[in-house]
């Protein structure tokens, strides 16, 4: 593209100001700790999002904990990569998991508990930098689990930890209790356009 | 939790409820064929889920390529962690990239042009199944790139690949050329409460 001298002096202007902006929010923004961050919404991207600050999280060296509430053929890749890493992820999945798919609901009920004690373990240890509780909101919102205990537990973690909480349906009080919370919103889905679930993609 | 029979009674009729609708959409989805996928938003997680389905597609053996357009103290932890995977994953950050920290409108319309020929050649290679072009929003917002060039070489792909298009201020366009398009919402950051950005998470 050809581009005018009166543009190009626009543009540095403008990125001279929005430079000046972000570098005093860094520069306000001192404050370090363990975070807890949310992910919920109806559209995609919730646990993606969350095994890539898994991705992140051990290129820096750190080591990560992984409690998937859900088990199902949507796991599958997440599961089969991050388990080539055992010295740094801890990779838990509970059972066969609960869904439409069990029709089961005090076994249902069972599992969510089994699995919040292995989640208790993992936000116990300090030498876990990151635990993600993958479609936690799922065991929430069916009141396979009561919040306030769980939240409990988590905001007794060790301070440098940081927590990542998927699913859709996010209860209040839990948003509330984050530092960091993001609503992934359908905006079109290939799935409804009649596109079947594709691995790598969905699964 | 103690729960009554009629509790569980009305659960499996719901839940079987729901696995048949679950399962007539499945029936109905058999289209397959490469997505193109976009991440665009305000919020936190569209780098991140982009780089959640690299993860899963390493673990389903499939090879990725990654264009990223912005390099910057935020993309550290992946770049670290996906080069641990040169057989399966093609990783191209361009120079130094643009934004407001190089406030130089031709260098970074320069730089931009140049990333496109290599996620040109992504998008030309059949043994590609996944091509990430992170952050490209952004140089189409600024104007460093034009839209229809890219998606006609984004719509010549091969016919199996899927490309995921990540940032801020997806255009119309992409979005309308998208077969499943995201919007990650802010609902709050731990950043406006004066946290610092941290490893493992922010970058």
């Amino acid at each position: 593209m050809s581009e005018s001298p009166e543009r190009d002096a626009r543009h540095k202007a403008r990125m001279q100001r929005k430079k000046a902006v972000v570098d005093g929010k860094i520069a306000q923004a001192t404050d370090e700790h363990g975070l807890l961050l949310v992910h919920t919404g109806n559209g995609k991207g919730k646990s993606s999002a969350a095994f890539g600050m898994v991705a992140r999280a051990l290129g820096h060296g750190l080591r990560v904990g992984v409690v998937q509430f859900i088990k199902g053929a949507a796991s599958t890749g997440e599961e089969a990569f991050f388990r080539r890493f055992p010295e740094q992820v801890r990779y838990h999945v509970m059972g066969e998991g609960f869904t439409w798919e069990t029709q089961d609901r005090q076994r249902d009920i069972d599992k969510a508990c089994e699995a919040w004690v292995v989640a208790r373990e993992l936000l116990d240890d300090p030498s876990i930098d990151l635990v993600l509780l993958d479609e936690l909101n799922i065991a929430l919102k069916y009141g396979y689990l009561e919040l306030e205990p769980l939240l409990a537990d988590i905001q007794a973690r060790p301070l440098h930890q940081h927590v990542v909480v998927t699913g859709r349906g996010a209860p209040p009080g839990l948003i509330e209790a984050a530092d960091t919370v993001t609503e992934m919103t359908l905006v079109k889905h290939a799935f409804q356009a009649g596109v079947k679930a594709q691995k790598g993609i969905e699964f």
